[in-house]
Parts: structure tokens; sequence; C-alpha cells
């Protein structure tokens, strides 16, 4: 049964419904003349930023495309990985254009309605995730089309890792450096409130939120569901073989009941009356995943006339949606973890973090024990078939459209505050967009924590269709080999580099970022005082230009490690290293994001409960979310990505492995 | 050629040697009634330590030996196992004792002559390097000669383990507790400088550099080399046991050389005109080198009739001492790294711990490519043999007694220099206590990172040994089977726990003391006035008791994760936590310590350079170097311990293993 036609169709259905959407939003009322101004600030900031990046991203992938073209006599290779990266890049912007619509609509909506103001941000978010589904399956079920050989489709899935990780660290370097130099010369130093127009960082800061948050993670979780879709059909022919074309349909109609349960799940999701919003997602997370489990369970027996492959999806499917119950505990806003760090601040900074970073190494284990679970589970489940980890692996992806929507939902919520604060719009109800706000913040701090879990599954897959590829069972001496051994620990080693080197970008852009606002605030006495505006573009610009130069150094070492170790020594090191690097990559990407997000909440559980602004307790907490924000905003969400691109890159590269 | 009797022989001497070293620090004077009076209170404190922790060892050491047992049949085992634990508890105490005699003797003697103050101060570490080196080959030629099979001695480096993990985690907690309530409340808040008699915390902050840094790192190295000595030689049978009892002799004879060597450095070290401390120390080392190297070589040759064995011995002995090149690159005091925290504590404590957090993740690699390329270097060079990477980890064990010498020196001058500022001691020249202190400092961060890397080799080969016993290599799909990858998946998240666990344990316990500290100033005003002198045995006590009850949880997440996993998932899975565990045990380990010390150092720089105390600056430096404290010295080098003792725990449950 050939299906692809129907994997296209269903993509083509959930594009048509992000333009309805999309046309949706749009049609609501700008409002006052002020507010459409600064989202136009917003707007030009954003074009600006993206402009420059996609830019750079186009250079890289000039550079590794005639690299490509040399080496691969077969130009589909080449073709797919611009495919791939294009597409990629494309989600990435179609979000991008919605955020930037949909902040000014929600804060203007909330004069009048708060359920109204939660359906624009919601729907702006469900253009976001459900463009990353729907052009991630058009994409695959086209080039399968095409070439019908998944091997041959490899590029796609590394175009797509390469541009993402670009986009997530070029986006996460941007708005972390300008988040951190508004805050340390505009709240600590000048005593100004946040999202206050006088600051000349703050327009970077509500750019960084649309760059950052929802383009970086579109392309990450459009990375995720492509390479999973590819490795999973490699996979299908060469153990599922007897099969033929059904096993190779089993992806991708998994792929297609996740997108029209996600198209279920979003029009489930309202401004429901008498239900807090964070209750409605919960009810559209509860559609889509009934929908899914009834594709899933029609694909596992009509294509592979085998049940107890629905199990391991749905013990993937399961093992996902638990990720949120350690997101509960850990980053709650009232959760134990949040209020010990909050009182440990009135110990002073240095407590504080320590119970923060005790919290932090322990918060990965939940999530971790969870997707291991089910990756034994499948195992067993499965009669020992590797397929089995397939399955679960496809589980994982299946409600992604659905929690992207709410992920692209919280920048959405977050900028319509910082309209309404710096336009003084006054809401219907007291405290909506903050409600909502909050919201937000937890489903981001649920979106990055399942796709570090989502993106773990994956990484392993991709590590077991390399080993599969490259027959990594050969080796002499097994797991003794210290071939192996050397590999594998320097493997673990690369993600603590990595990290090194995303947190000290973020640094850097944060330093210029503090001179540039005390320049201004200097040379130009008016802004503090309100008569001149200051100059929002210049730091824009600055944020720009430094996120797009350190982004190269940790972007390159995550292409640059697998070809430089698979080629001086050999595809086996290179199996061990990919092994190393997803179980360091894998736990401290949590470890930075949660930790990250205890310090924030904490933040704000002082400011709630203690009523503490401006005094040592309250310095101590900012201080903590200062030190969070790179680790959750740019080097975890980065790891997440950096552990698939170097998979993916050395699957790419395994026929020139294969000639030594 | 059966060589034990030149093992034993060879040990004897070292103790004699120790025996000798003591008498010549004991006879010297103690100096003023004052001194000897505080010098009795920190004699008293660790005494009051000490015996609190050993009771507390004891119990878990029974409680583990009936079920061992019960458990073998064979008697020797169980007996090995509190022979082992009892000789690393052993080499602890006779630090400690000789610790808390040279503190004192080192400062009067800088009253008169550095030169002399140098050599007592060193004299007192050698006596904790030799007592190291010597127990462990004294304990190991013994067992053989009675058992006349390693396998049955494996109980020997688990006993050794144990004992190891508790003595550091125990000791860790307490010194940091004490350390951090004593700056937190006296330099902090009542703004008393370091070492002030006023500060109840101040004895317990001086016991504490005797039992953490002393105690617990001399059974870290103890444990490490009679782990490697026990796997080489269960390993020498296994690959080499064509050679008979030559091969068994390797380790062995390696070992002796390594001591006799160690002795010829301790007696060259000395305070040399013209020569800087640190650079009396490199001359040791040398000698040492040299020593070991000839010893490597006719070792190599006589007994295995192999030079490239040498090659593979020298290439882990020059590995283990280029850490030393790593170490001065990020910890020396004007170093790069250093200087740009200390720069970025200008603008405040987060940007300063985010810099530094991004030095500690890169910190790592340097000494870890170091040791990943001797383990490689090793396995070609003997043409593919496992006992080249065998001969490479007895390698980097060879210089243990002369940098576990230079290790302790580290807190005696430390001691030295709290007890000269408490009874006014004026010394000969200006600053040479503080000079000795900053190198004690530089010595005892090379250790930490030595003890890392050497700590490394080990625990990859007893995972080796561990692999062959149960033939690792015969699992299904070999490294791809889900068996596996699950079980180095969570190995690698066991280090992360066992940090989180650490970090907060200590926090805890500076919690506790910062409540006793403020309650003493509070209750008693006399105190802060000079008139009264505060409670220091209650301070003494507080710290023992949350130290001894703290250590607890970590240290059983060692013992018994290897046994559940082993005995639920099996031999294979546990094989995979293994490899996983050391993985990232081997690379947060040099984070933390390296991180740590930079933050520490870069406190100093601020203290040298800017002369700012009081200043916003100096107070972020110093939040910076509380941050550090417990991950450099708690939680970093545990992790250590903790990687061989899981190693050694599954090594030991074989039998248990084998017959599921």
């Amino acid at each position: 049964m050939d299906l692809t036609w129907l994997a296209f169709a269903v993509g083509a259905l959930a594009m048509f419904i992000v333009a309805y959407l999309a046309w949706s939003v749009n049609k609501e009322p700008v409002g006052s003349p002020e507010m459409a101004e600064i989202a136009g600030y917003i707007e030009e900031g954003a074009r600006t930023f993206i402009k420059t990046q996609y830019k750079t991203i186009s250079i890289f992938i000039a550079l590794m495309f005639f690299p490509l073209v040399i080496f691969f006599s077969d130009l589909r290779i080449p073709a797919s990985f611009v495919f791939g990266a294009s597409l990629s890049l494309l989600a990435a912007y179609i979000g991008l254009r919605i955020a930037v619509k949909a902040n000014v609509r929600t804060s203007n909506a909330a004069a009048t309605s708060s359920a109204k103001a939660f359906t624009i941000a919601f729907r702006g978010g469900a253009v976001v995730g459900l463009s990353v589904v729907g052009l991630s399956i058009i994409g695959v079920s086209l080039l399968f089309w095409l070439y019908r050989d998944p091997t041959l489709m490899v590029g796609f899935g590394f175009g797509a890792s390469l541009a993402a990780l670009f986009a997530q660290l070029g986006g996460g370097i941007f708005t972390k450096g300008a988040d951190i130099g508004a805050d340390l010369v505009g709240k600590v130093e000048q005593r100004i409130p946040e999202d206050d127009p006088r600051n000349p960082a703050v327009i970077a800061d509500l750019v960084g939120d649309n760059v950052g948050d929802c383009a970086g993670r579109g392309s990450d979780l459009f990375e995720s569901i492509s390479d999973d879709y590819i490795t999973a059909m490699i996979l299908s022919s060469l153990l599922m073989g007897s099969l033929g074309i059904s096993a190779l349909m089993f992806p991708l109609m998994l792929g297609a009941s996740g997108i029209i349960g996600t198209i279920l799940g979003v029009f489930a999701v309202r401004g429901w009356k008498k239900i807090k919003p964070i209750g409605s997602f919960n009810i559209g997370l509860l559609v889509t995943a009934a929908t899914c489990a009834l594709g899933a369970f029609l694909s596992s027996t009509i294509l592979l006339g085998d049940i107890s492959m629905f199990y391991a999806v749905l013990s993937g499917l399961v093992a996902s949606l638990a990720v949120g119950l350690a997101v509960q505990y850990y980053i709650g806003l009232n959760s134990r973890p949040v209020r010990r760090i909050a009182e440990a601040a009135e110990r002073g900074p240095a407590l504080s973090i320590l119970t923060g970073l005790s919290y932090a190494f322990q918060s990965p284990i939940v999530p971790f024990v969870s997707v291991l679970a089910s990756i034994l589970f499948s195992y067993y489940v499965t009669n020992g078939s590797l397929y089995g980890v397939v399955a679960a692996n496809l589980g994982t992806d299946l409600a992604i459209g659905m929690i992207m929507s709410s992920d692209a939902f919280g920048p959405i919520c977050d900028n319509a505050a910082g309209i309404a604060e710096m336009a003084k719009v006054r809401t219907s109800e007291g405290g909506i967009l903050e409600e909502l706000d909050a919201t937000g913040n937890t489903t981001k701090a649920y979106t990055k924590a399942f796709a570090s879990a989502s993106g773990t599954v994956s990484a392993v897959m991709i590590f077991i269709t390399y080993g599969e590829l490259v027959q990594l069972y050969s080796v002499g001496h097994g797991l003794l080999s210290p071939i192996i051994i050397v590999g594998l620990l320097l493997g673990c080693a690369l993600p603590f580099l990595f990290s090194s080197l995303a947190i000290g970008a973020t640094g850097n852009t944060a330093y210029r970022m503090v001179d540039e606002v005390r320049r201004q605030f200097k040379e130009n006495p008016g802004i503090i005082e309100g008569k001149v505006k200051p100059d929002y573009a210049r730091c824009v610009d600055i944020g720009t230009k430094n996120a797009l130069r350190e982004m190269i150094a940790p972007g390159l070492l995550a292409v640059v490690s697998p070809i430089i170790v698979g080629l001086v020594f050999g595809k086996f090191a290179l199996g061990g290293m990919l092994l190393g690097g997803l179980g360091t990559s894998a736990l401290l990407s949590p470890t930075f994001t949660f930790g990250g997000g205890m310090w924030d909440n904490a933040k704000k559980y002082v400011e709630r409960n203690f009523w503490m602004k401006g005094t040592p307790t309250h310095a101590a907490a900012v201080i903590g979310d200062t030190v969070g924000d790179p680790l959750k905003d740019v080097a975890g969400p980065s790891l997440n990505i950096f552990m698939k691109l170097t998979n993916m890159t050395a699957l790419l590269i395994i026929p020139l492995l294969m000639l030594t």
C-alpha cells in the first residue's frame, strides 16, 4: 500500500488550516496608533534580525553544498540538503511572521475580552505548531515520492538540523544577550521597571522572544520530526524489509495521524468559560492524544499486522507526556524546589544558586528514566525487536504539533504583556495578560523538557541507524574496544565544550549590550527623563551582529567533530562518540533548562510572596535568574539540536567512512 | 619470578620512612602556649570528628560484611573487604594525625626561618603520601601471598573504595559547611577577617582542612592505587596468562618503583635557596618521574619481555603529569580565565558566575583528551593489546605518592597560616605563610585534577575487567542493544543525581552552621567584643553530626545502584551503566574542581589587584567563591570515588550476576 499521497495530502491540509488561522488572527484590529508603533518596532527588529541571520545561514548552506556535490556523485543528496534547510527556515519564518502580528492583537483584545485574547494568542501559536508538522511531512513525502529510497533523504534531515542549530543558537544568544543587558542596566542600575519604553534594549528584548523562543524552537522540532521520519524509514527497510512498502508507510501514517490529532486539538482549545488557560491546553492535548492513539492502532495493525508495535508507540507517547509531571514538580510556581530556592535567597545569592544547582542536577532523572523505560518496554514488548524502539520514538513525536502550538503561545503573550505595559493599555480583567504570560512560561518550560526527551529518543534512533549501516557490532572486543571507549568518552566531553561556548557567547553579547545601554543613558540624559526616544535599532543591531558572530564556533563544532573523528579514528570510534555525546547532551540539556526555569520562577515567587523589590533577597533572586537565562534559553535548547546534528552528520558521511 | 616479598619489603621501607619523617616533624617545638592552645582545639576537633566518622563508617562496613559472608561461601572475600576498608581508614588516620602536628610547628618555624617552615610542612605532607602508597602495596602483596588469586582480592579494593567515599563525602561536607558558615556570618555579616578567633566556626573551618583535604584525598588515592593493583593483576592472568607469575608481578613492581621514586623525590624537596616552593616540588617530581621510568623500563623488559609496554606505561605517566599544564592555564593566579572572571565581577555576581561556568565546562577537555590519547596510544603501540591500556593505567599511578605529598602540604600550610593569624605570630619574612598557603592551593588543585585523570583510567580499567569477566562483548546487537544503550544512558544520569545530593548536603550543613554562628553572636555580645571565647566545640559538633548524616544518601547510591541494575536488568545493562557513569563522572568532576578553583583564585585576584574589600566587586567575587566551594571540595572529589566504587561494586557482585 503506497500511501505517500495521503501523507502529502494531510500535510497540505495542515497548511490550509495554517492559512485560515493566520487570516483569522490578522483580521483582528491592532488597537491604538501607539500600540501599532511599538508593534512596528518589534516587527522591524525581528525582520532585521531574521534577514541578517538567514543571510549568514545561507552562506553556511552554500559552503556545505559544494563539498556535498563533489563528494556525492548522486546530486539528489545535496539537493535534499538544501530542501531540508530551506523548509526548516520557512517553518521558522512563518512562525515569526505570525508571532509579530498576534502579539499586538492579543494586547488589544485583552482590553475587551480575556477569552478573545487567549484565542488570538493560541491561534498564533497554532500557526507555528501546524507549520512545523505540516511542512515536515510535505517535505518528506515529496522526497520519497521522487527518490523512492530513504537513504537518499538523509541530506534533508541534515539540512534541517544544521539550519535549526544556527537558528536556535543565533536566536538564543540574541534574546538572552538583550534580556540580560536590559535587566542589568535598566532594572538594577537605573531601577526602571521591566518593559519600560525608556530602556534602549527593551525592543531588542521583545524581538528576542520572537526570534529565540518562537523561530528557534520551531526549527528544533521541525528537525526532530524530520530526522525521525527519515531514520524510521531507513530502519523500516533494514529491519522490516519483508513487509515491503507497508513498513515504509508506517512512520508517515503515524505522522499523519499526529497532524490530524493536532488539528482537532487546536480547535478544541479556546477561551472556555470557567476553565483556566492551562486547563484548556490539557483538553486540547487529550483530544490530540486520543486521535493519535487511534491512528497508531490502525497503522500498527493494518500496515505492520503487529499489535505489539501499537503498545510501543503508546509507550513513547505516554513517556513524552509524562515529562510534564516533572516540569510541574520542579518548575511550578509554588513547587517545593522553587520555594526552597526563594527561601535560600534570604541568605544571599550564593546559597540560592547552590540550592538551584542541587535541584537542577537531579531534575533530569524523572523525564530521563521515563524515556528509558519506554525504550526498554518497547524492546521487550515487541519480543526484542529494534523496530519496537523505532515505534516508541515515533510515539514521542505524535503530539509535537500540539505542544509546539502551546510553546509559541508563550512568546506571543510575553510580547503582548510588554506592548500593553509600554502603551499603557487597560485590560478588561486586571492581570489577564500577566496570567497568560505565566501560563506561557509553563508551556514553554514543558516544551523545552519535551523537546529534550523526544530529542533523546530521536538521537538514539539516529545512532542505531548509523550503527546498523556501519555494522558497529562487528568491532573487535565489542564494547570493551579501547577505540569504542575512547570515542565514547570523547563524545561525552563534546557537549561540555559546546555548553562552554554557548554560555560564553551569551555572556559576551550581554557585555556589549550593557555597554551600549549605559552609553545611551549617559550621552543622552533626556532618555531617562522620558523626553527623548532611545535608539532601539542600535541595540537590535548590536545584538544581531554579536549573536550571529558568536553562533559560528559552537555551530561548527557539531558538524566538524564527527567528520574529524570519523576520518581520523574511523567509523567505530565515531560510533562511540555519537553514543557518548548523546548521553551527556541528553542530561546537560534538561539540567540547564530546569535549573533556569526554577531560578526564573523563584524570582517571581519572591516578587509575589515577599514583595521585596529593591531588597537584598530580591537582588539575590534576580542574580539567580540571570545566571539561569543563558542556561535555559541558549545552552539547554541548542544542546538538544547538537546531539541530533552530530548524529545526522555521521549518517551523512557514512559513504566516506566506508572507503577507509 | 615471584617478587611478592620485594613489593612487601618496599612497602615496609616506605612505612619506615614515614615513621622517621613523623618523628622529625614531632621533635620540632610547638611555640607559644597560645599557639599550643589553638592547635589543641584543632586536634581535639579533628579527633572528635574522626572518631564519630569512623564509628559511622564501621557500621556500614559491618552492614556490608554479613551479606558478603552469607553470599560468598569463601570467607576470604569478606575478610579482604574488611582489611581494605581498615587500611584505607588507617592511611587517612595517619595523615590526619601528622597534619594536626605539623600545622602549628610550621607556624612556629615561620617565625625564624622560611626554609624550615617549608620543610616541616612538606615532610608532614610526605607522611601522608608515603603512608598511602606504602600501606596499599603492603595490603595487596600480603593478600596475594595469602590468597594467590587476584579475583579473591576484589573485596580489598571494594572496601577501600567504600571507606574512601564516606571519608571524602563526610570530610568534604564538614569542611565546606564550616567554611561557608564561617564566611557568610563572619566575613559578610560581621565584617571580621578570615581566621578571626572571635568567629565561632573558625576552629571547625580549620579542622575541616584536615579532615576534608588531608584525610579525604588520602583515602581517595589509596583506593585508586589499590583498585589498580587488583584489576591489573586480574587482567594479567586473563590476558597475559602465558607469562605466568611474571605478568602478575608487573603491577607490583611498577608500584614498588613508584614508591622508591617517591622516597627519593621526597628527600629532594626542601627549602632550597633561591628556588620558590613550587620549583622545589617540580624538582622532586622530576626525580620521582625519572626513577619510575627506569623501574618501568626494567619491569617491562624483564617481566614481560616487551618494550612496547614500557612506552604504554610512559604515556600514562606523561598524561598524568600533563594535567598540571591545564591546571596552570585555568587556575593559575594570573591566568586569563581567572582574570576574566575577576573582571566580570565588576559587572556583578551573575556575569562573574556565568563567565566561570563557561570556563568550567571547557576545562576538562585538555586533561581528558591527554588521558584518552594515552589510552589510544597504548592500545596501538602494543599492537592492539588490551594489556597496553592496563600498562598506561599503571603509569598514571606512578607519581601518586609524590603528588599526594604535595597535596597534604596544602591544608597543613592553610592551618599554619590560620594559627599564625589567630595567635598573632610574626614571621621572619612577611607573607611567607601566605606564599606557602597559595602554593598549597595550587598543589591541591593539581592533585584534584590528577586524581580525576588517574581515576578515569582506573575506572576504565575496572570496567574492562568487569567486561572481560562477564563477557560483555557477547550481548546481542552489540553496542546497538537497547539494553546496553538504556543501561549506558542510565549510568550517565547517576553522577548528576549524585552531584545533586552532594551539593544539597553541603548547602544543608552550611545552613545550620549559619544559624549556630548567628545564634552565638546574638546571645553573647561579648564574643564580638573579644571578651568571651566563642563555643568552638558546638560548631564542630553541629558540623560533624550533619556531615555524617548527609553523607549517607549519596554514599548508598554508589553501592545500591549497581546492585539493583545488575539484579533487575542483568549483567549487560550493568556493563552499559558502568561505562556511562564513568563518562559523566569523569567530566563533571573536573568541571566542578576547575570551576571552584577559578572562582577561588578570582576572589584572591580581586583582593590582590583591586584592593576592594567591602566593594560590590569583592562581594561578587566572594559569591562566586562560595558557589564554587561545594563543587570543588565535595561534589568534584567524591564523584571521582563514585565512579570507581560503582565499578568495584559491580566487580564484586559478578558471581551473583552469573547465577541469573
